[in-house]
């Protein structure tokens, strides 16, 4: 069987699955221009930071496919793309890496045809850098290991097969694991949604819990490992991941449960030298008050909703990458992965 | 004006507004058995460990107003309403006080004037021990306070002015509070529902956030003190209250921030030596997949869903009772308030 694949490339156009309106309804949308794309992105539609990265290059070729493909307005698409969400680091090194590409390319119709190349060999890597990035992970973890997670980090949010969720796979299949422990992720709930809706194709023996139960559950003694994926790491270690990530690690180093982050080194912000440096997404207040069509609080209330949190590399244990693990100091041991600048 | 009261007695009855329904439908529900009580309070109808202890009193009166008065008949009761939910010591301790108080008397027609008396003292001391313990919580935040609450602590969880809320609104009314966040503490979402419907009303700069935003807002200095509720306390200290609760406790302790529990001292259970001993609740998987009747979750998707956490002492600043304030060790401060046995 073809593996799922969320994000699509057929050219002129790009298809991918609504991520808003899973589980309950797979509805395909098609995107022909880089406001469509942006669209998508904002809503949420399409996410996770790796596929933001397959997104931004995939963008670039439909940049080129409804513009005049010059250098202008490539440089202007990519900067726009770039910028549609502020955190996660893939999306707008993603369209730059595209933009480079194209930009050694002279002839307009040779251009167009290296952008879909190039967002074609970027799907591939990123399917190929997850199962190295999992195998790695899941030699990390002791025999019938219970294991954490947060948010979604699986195909819907790489394209591959997951980061996070790849070490999860990759464990189950080697017998290393014997239960998937899922957080529902307020307040969008990727966890409850997407990681759900992977786990239950996965077959593999698994508990959803509310974000708040993580705490007692890792008190407890039941969780081995705490895995995230992460949206952009600093040159220290320092880890923006989805809001609850820090609060996870806190807890698992006050039991000496290791936490890891699993992502790829495109996920590697080297010219942010630490956590502090990295923009964290404020969104809409209405998404605390209630889910989709459903209000529970009164009308009128604030709210505070980052999407995102950083955790210090302190509470890191590794950080898994596909180019190898990576242990503090960070500063030392990221450069130091194979294929690093 | 007549100060709310969510649990009210009317003779032969009591009339409960239902929690459920908040803030969206104002409604309230007429209980005449015991059994109807105990519906109530699994469904959380009426929650919130001390009016957990009126509704146990007033479940007494409603007992001896069906039943036969008997001593067998009113032990029988009491020992119904306290397993009704296991982790609230006051629910058992409200019912047991006022089968003592019964007991006392012999003559059946004055032993139900007993039971109905017993229920309004034990309203009217829920006020008065409200207020003092608000006004002794108050005291200890610095000027321009921002404080951080969980789960709802307010008139809907005690009948009085508020255990947590009630230090808050003290603390509003005296100038010492700048803001109060709110965790809108998932699954049943008690702070989105109840304590923003409080809050709205109170008038204070105020903000809800998802339960995984309470580490950055803690990490990034926003939050000058951590104040929940409890469900039981036991002598060393260690306390069981809503889930999440150990998770921000534990995130305070690495920012310095103050953690502390108020808590009326009906709450604090001598018999319960360590956290450890204390039952925890555990609660239909399906409250994690969904609320009310939306569901977000794939079907058959298993949960892990505890109502309650502990916290251990150690991270407890102080607990913040009627009769003082006690620091640690607890094992001897908590026996030395005014008052204790």
């Amino acid at each position: 069987v073809e593996p799922f694949a969320p994000l699509v490339l057929q050219r002129p156009v790009i298809r991918l699955i609504d991520q808003t309106l899973l589980p309950h309804e797979e509805r395909w949308r098609t995107i022909s221009t880089v406001g469509e794309l942006q669209e998508a992105i904002r809503a949420l539609r399409v996410r996770g930071a790796p596929l933001l990265g397959i997104a931004g290059a995939a963008g670039m070729a439909l940049a080129a496919e409804t513009g005049d493909g010059g250098n202008a307005s490539l440089a202007r698409a990519a900067a726009a793309i770039g910028s549609t969400r502020p955190t996660a680091v893939e999306l707008a090194s993603g369209a730059a890496a595209a933009l480079e590409a194209a930009l050694e390319v002279a002839d307009s119709a040779a251009r167009l045809d290296c952008l879909w190349a190039f967002a074609s060999r970027y799907i591939a890597r990123r399917i190929e850098e997850d199962l190295r990035l999992a195998r790695l992970g899941a030699e990390l973890l002791p025999p019938g290991a219970a294991v954490l997670t947060h948010c979604n980090t699986g195909v819907l949010a790489t394209g591959g097969i997951g980061t996070a969720l790849g070490v999860i796979r990759v464990a189950w299949e080697s017998g290393r694991l014997s239960h998937w422990y899922a957080t529902e992720t307020r307040p969008l709930l990727q966890g409850a949604r997407l990681t759900a809706w992977e786990l239950r194709q996965a077959g593999i023996p698994s508990s959803l819990l509310p974000d708040t139960a993580a705490a007692s559950l890792i008190a407890a003694g039941n969780v081995h490992a705490v895995i995230t994926g992460a949206d952009r790491i600093a040159a220290n270690g320092d880890t923006a991941n989805k809001v609850g990530t820090y609060g996870l690690a806190a807890v698992a180093a006050r039991h000496g449960v290791p936490f890891y982050i699993a992502a790829p080194t495109s996920t590697i912000d080297f010219a942010c030298f630490v956590g502090a440096s990295i923009p964290i997404e404020m969104r809409d207040p209405a998404e605390v008050g209630g889910f989709a069509e459903v209000r529970w609080s009164p009308a009128g209330v604030g709210a505070y909703n980052p999407a995102f949190d950083v955790t210090p590399a302190g509470l890191i244990a590794a950080i898994i990458t596909e180019a190898g693990v990576a242990a503090a100091p960070y500063s030392v041991s990221l450069p130091g992965l194979r294929g690093m600048p």
